[in-house]
């Protein structure tokens, strides 16, 4: 089984970082792929970077030259994923519903932690349109933007545990989950602290695509993401006309 | 991995058929244990049967003699699975929620086809507390009982499809969850005729187990599942003390 | 009119403490039973003990010998009521709904103090089935256990009174239910220190059966609540094949 | 006990006739007490109108000479319980609350039967500004204008009968409540034609009035209900300034 | 084109102060006409006060002797709008509501603040009516009366920062709206204060009153709103039969 | 007063037929300036082509060499208003929003007649993620493609017609909204067809617009749409790297 895991920012590290995670939750078998998008920004922290985000994912993707069985978008609170459910045949999972479905099914209420205060909308919105929301404690900042997640590893578990005992104890969360890719690989560290189960969403999406691929099962065809008509778009795939 | 499947009816001939889902959704070296109750209902079709099924189960579980790394309980709509978390350390996964989980991924909208109309309200109320209601586009009866689902697989092949192509064109879901443990084995039939993804409970349930384990996820014990506290509890199990 | 007041726990003298309850608010031609089920835990503060207590007090009811108008489940936030209604003609009350009902028209908004922290998840969601959480400002835990409540009830006003100071003025909750069947009797006391009506679930349930049976109204046995099935049920009633 | 009875129309033939449905209703030692507005519409049937209304009952309570232990707003949707509850200390109940409150204890969805389709929203609204419209499965109206139903009690039961049955198997109402005061009376004809549990809002309100009072609980004073501060109101009450 | 704004209230020179207000926000052509009800508090701070407002700015409506475009209800969290809907051909607007329309354009989420902590809930519930409280973070009050409002801008500026600071800070506001009539005027204030966008009502209804009117567009008289039929009503309008 | 208004898909006849819609509905002195992306499709009716013009949209108008007061996003249910508020410091309408908040104040229930059935959850999410769901009716699809529209009017009016008369009679609507920019212009067939108020999205847009330049107010900065960090973006603006 291949399973590519695309990046939403253009910062080369952070794709092996995630890429890297994703092959610590693989089950033996399985291929990953981690890509990074041709085009948009370094880090992926609002609105205008995860639009841009949702198209580079999509022309990273429909470019690659390959065979897969499913595809993961790793960014968390991002949009997009539609978009690809609609381009692809095979399963597509993006890492806040991955890590959204798996938190539920550990606890009765679940917490993120992500990076900065400004994503908190997104990944509220992203829980509201998957119908995911209802058992979300709470959508809490850590500070931390994500490129210094990705630089302290050690600060952003103190800022990380700060945040999800809060969230225990005034929340009302039963379960922690890691809101931002490059908090990948931050788990144990934060389930230490804390004694909640901690999920990641690169790991809940992997397991949750060789799921999907172990039961034949694949998106539905039949009405939101229908392949796109024929038509004339011009200049797509962006990236192939990019100088 | 050893993952323990629990009929929620004394039915042994469904315990069997169950099983037999399981197994085949099961990844090589996982271990199916199939289980049946030892009191309560030959077919559970209303909340008194499902609050016999919940306790008989849990007493099942307890006294089963052998190590195990997940419990999956077979009834679809059925009450118990918060006590089952409470009683044990290991991941407990229900077949409505496992469903809903997995076709929330692979469609906008899904809809349950279910046996008799009186389970409706069921498992609309399981979804609703799992916080799971939101993408349900409806739950349909086939007006077949739990035993004719059983007795005359054809019968409930054509009953399921008229229902889920209604819930199709009326209900624009787009996938269908059986919405029985009884109709395990059902879904290919269904999927070609209705072309959508159609999601049996027991595979998906089995198959989340899996992606738990191997993440080494487990069920907070913060606050809702916490273990019970000792306390006297008159003539438990049940079972050991039924003559 | 006879109406049975049926205890969740095993502990005797808790039904005697709730029997009292219901007689001080019944009508006079009122006669009050209470019951006391036959298994089960000496109190239910979790979804296991309150799964068993479903079946236990339907064990009850159904094996007790003589006439009945109306039917009280005693237990603040417990499952099972649904399954009651099914097997009886007569009206079933449950005394979480009850106040619930009471207090909505009473105020705009109510809060629920309850025991332990681990009961408030049980009662957010009963109110949640039951439809009846718009108008709940708040579940809040006095953090006494549900016999401490009944050994110490000084202790217990004063743990109990904090909270609802606290909900008034922190939640905004304009009237105040005592969410655990032990504080019977304690509404008076509460009453003094916030202000705010308190309601007491089980003179309320005895106040809202008196007048199901005096407009002669009974459960609908429509669909959700349709006497079930004839069909095996195994080892029932418990009480029976008990050793 | 004393119970005030207040009709939302000037038509005194119908505060006869809900007076008399509350005669009915009441316990022996009850007295009910019928009031006509003295200003306002003589049916009830849109927002003007029924903003006319509740200032017109509010007149005629603040007039009214007595003492009284209860009043009952008795018009079905009607805008101004809120008002009623902080100009009195005594409960204040009203028709839409009420039989909304008696019907979820019957059955798991109830469906309202009204007069004209203009006052479908009304009720929907105060159900959901009541925090009760989540078991509300319909409101359907029969077509017939208030004083049409008080005029033609057959026609009146046909009209209803119809609506009852498409919301029974439409739209799973378990429960039927009669949606306007003119209405009174009918319910045995309805529970007769269709076997569900028929809700009359005026004898529901009665009942609860008198639960109310015998658990000597009334409207918080917290907040919303707070009395009006003393201040300046011109021509206030209204009908001692009408010419 | 000529707009009549009806104050709430008694009060003549707050009905000069809004109608100053208004005039501001008018485009030029724009007539703005000041009304004041004939009866009624002489400040509206609560359900009772509030419903005979709502009767009140109808009936000084509807006795208005002149021609214009549109009418503005200028109370905050005021009843009534509806009726006003019924009676007039011309669009109908009311503060809050436009108010919260202007405030849903310029950020994710806003935040009311208020006078006194009891007219919390009648916005609360006037947001929930009117669809308009999914993005409403929270309604906060300053503490002081419509009429303290009035006498002191400055004092009434520093209680109403104060709330909206911690609006901002604690509800995660993007957005004040000055939730009182008699706010009029103090938005360029708090604007400076809080850098946030702060949305007077009675500016928002003149600009979206004068929309409505340049799209040719007015209240939809197919259901809801429909004119009231013809019938008899006593004493009205009440303004004629008051000595 | 200077406004932008940017057609979503590349097909320049569209772009001027909304831009004399536009125009149309302007005041006297407002000057709208019509703008085609440079990429995309030559129609959006999904979502990878919605996200794509997301982004095509951002990127014609930060190319965009001038002044401007305001800015409309011309497409019907269409992703990436966020992010346009993200990037600019005038106001920003998208017309569903627009469309959504003109027809809420016109009755109490609105439906959106739109082009493809797949467009449907497209303006369903885009309406639930604005908070403008609650009021909404139904969104109905007329079956003919966006280009369809725009060929054929009268086809057009024929089919938007039907469902807005079953809108009307089945879903409650009272409100029509046009649910695709290249039903412009079609307002006045359709209402006089249905008798409904007819509301057009870029004819609302339009006036919202220069209703908040009026008010001064323009998007808050405070969280969700402050302006995106410093940091490296690849390609960025993608129309001055695309060959």
């Amino acid at each position: 089984m291949k399973i590519l895991v695309v990046n939403v920012n253009t910062t080369e590290s952070m794709t092996a970082s995630i890429a890297s995670q994703a092959r610590a939750a693989a089950s033996p078998g399985t291929e990953i792929v981690g890509l990074t998008p041709e085009f948009g920004a370094e880090s992926v922290e609002g609105n205008f970077e995860s639009y841009l985000a949702a198209i580079a994912v999509m022309d990273r993707v429909i470019t690659y030259d390959g065979e897969y069985d499913a595809v993961i978008q790793a960014g968390f609170g991002e949009h997009g994923k539609e978009g690809l459910q609609e381009l692809l045949d095979v399963p597509v999972l993006d890492i806040t519903e991955a890590a959204a479905h798996v938190a539920s099914m550990l606890g009765r209420k679940f917490s993120v932690v992500t990076s900065l205060d400004r994503t908190v909308p997104l990944i509220e919105e992203r829980l509201l349109v998957a119908g995911l929301n209802a058992h979300c404690a709470s959508v809490r900042a850590s500070g931390l933007g994500v490129l210094d997640v990705e630089r302290s590893k050690d600060r952003a578990v103190a800022a990380i545990v700060e945040q999800a005992v809060r969230a225990i104890q005034e929340d009302h969360a039963e379960v922690i989950v890691l809101g931002c890719g490059g908090m990948a690989g931050l788990d144990v560290a934060v389930r230490e602290a804390t004694t909640a189960p901690v999920v990641d969403g690169v790991a809940s999406a992997v397991q949750l695509a060789e799921s999907l691929v172990a039961l034949s099962l694949t998106t539905s065809k039949l009405r939101t993401y229908a392949s796109p008509g024929a038509k004339r778009v011009l200049s797509w795939p962006l990236s192939e006309h990019l100088s």
